[in-house]
């Protein structure tokens, strides 16, 4: 993979993450990237991010080896399908969006052929945006979900594995919807829990907050638009787990209610267990 | 206060960092710790949190100048009602437990005459437990809540005030139940949520979390038995609290379920706001 060329979609934390990992661990030969703002294309290369900048998605897909889209997840879909006519035979798309669904069902079966896509996750990322906030081993020893479907070609397959490997990143395949559900569990309903909690905190209570809280909702400082986007996306299997979590609630609320100290003991074992097993 | 003594009840997490501080920065004179596990004791003393050790709370408490309750919410009044007939007049008691109403109205009129109590709560923390975890650092520039009564002695709150200043800590004076009341807001309903959250996750899905849920749910590593005396302790306030996210909550579920767009959005955007204002 080292003599190719990578096109880069959107180059803020994630997309400036890839193409600095790209670069420093030499990946591939050149690294492309693609954007509305010219003053974060400009940041990209003084940053050491991407080797060359366009504005035009047209001319920054053409003659690439591989294209990977890191722009909302309400733009993927589209983004991809606008490039694809631009792509030369062989050219792999993949991109790195919070939901797969909703994407990988848009895409399959509408390229040109010889152009293939492949669904990607990188769990990795931060509530801060854009290029400054881009590091170099963002993905290293972290895992990148890919979502294969029936119709995926195993060696495009095979050379998205390869770039998120060469980036230091562990990659696992899932099904797209078994990502969607599995994801809203654990990133999308801890963010809408965490702006839930956030935004009932007054003014007046705001020096009487810990680590606990400040923890618990560091997420919320996320972009409102980005992830407004995400859980529409992913609106059924978020929803099926805001439900299971507002049961666990009622557990919770029905065992303080009636003083039942064995069962919030429990509740609250039970869930050390799961946590002490995550470390840090 | 150069040339007093302090007794520390519990050499934890709290009556270790409170007892290095103390020693650290020359606060008191002496430092007594008093506790049921010789073994934290020989760690106490080892660590330079306490100069000296004890398990009996009467000899602990003889001639003491102030004694600090660092013990568990649950066992804090009966604690401080056994042990004030052996303290010497004068002798100023108080406590760093996370919740106050329960505790300083079951102590109010109850103390021998010349011996006073003040309530306090350190906001600091972590979910470790232990001499091991304690920290000399711990309550600099950190607030502890004091909440004196109308039968609280003026020269007692300013002994404690004094206490925490010199330890680092800025101290902030609130009633009993408005504290037990924020609180239960920005730090026993966070404790909840992470924990209903932590517990649902399945074992197949450990490694498909990242930043977003390991912070979200840190706060589930702490203690059980410690958490469910201070949930039953703060009972109404955090039921309350739970009432409040509920409603929010479902907000939020209908906003998804409608894809009204624009109402996510606002319920981000707000959250997002009160985050930022909060800081790392």
């Amino acid at each position: 993979m080292h003599r190719q060329t990578l096109t880069i979609v959107g180059v803020g934390l994630i997309g400036g993450s890839i193409g600095l990992a790209a670069r420093q661990r030499g990946v591939v030969r050149h690294v492309r990237g693609v954007g509305r703002h010219p003053a974060s294309l400009d940041r990209a290369v003084a940053l050491g991010a991407i080797d060359e900048a366009f504005v035009s998605l047209e001319e920054a897909v053409a003659g690439a080896d591989m294209v990977v889209f890191c722009t909302p997840v309400d733009r993927i879909a589209a983004q991809v399908l606008e490039a694809a006519p631009f792509c030369a035979p062989a050219t792999v798309l993949t991109d790195a969006g919070s939901t797969k669904a909703t994407i990988v069902r848009a895409i399959d079966g509408n390229l040109p052929k010889g152009v293939a896509f492949v669904g990607g996750h990188p769990l990795a990322g931060s509530e801060k945006r854009g290029p400054d906030a881009a590091d170099c081993d963002l993905f290293q020893d972290r895992w990148t979900v890919l979502t294969p479907t029936d119709t995926t070609d195993p060696g495009a397959l095979q050379r998205v594995r390869a770039l998120w490997h060469g980036l230091g990143s562990l990659t696992r395949l899932m099904p797209p919807e078994e990502h969607d559900r599995a994801l809203a569990l654990t990133s999308h309903l801890p963010h809408l829990l965490a702006s839930a909690l956030a935004g009932l905190l007054p003014q007046e209570w705001h020096e009487l907050t810990a680590t606990g809280f400040r923890d618990t909702t560091r997420t919320a400082a996320g972009d409102p638009a980005l992830w407004a986007a995400i859980f529409d996306h992913n609106r059924a299997a978020l929803l099926a787990a805001l439900l299971r979590l507002e049961h666990r609630l009622h557990e919770f609320r029905t065992a303080v209610e009636t003083h039942d100290n064995a069962a919030i003991v429990q509740l609250l074992a039970q869930a050390k267990e799961v946590r002490d097993a995550l470390g840090s």
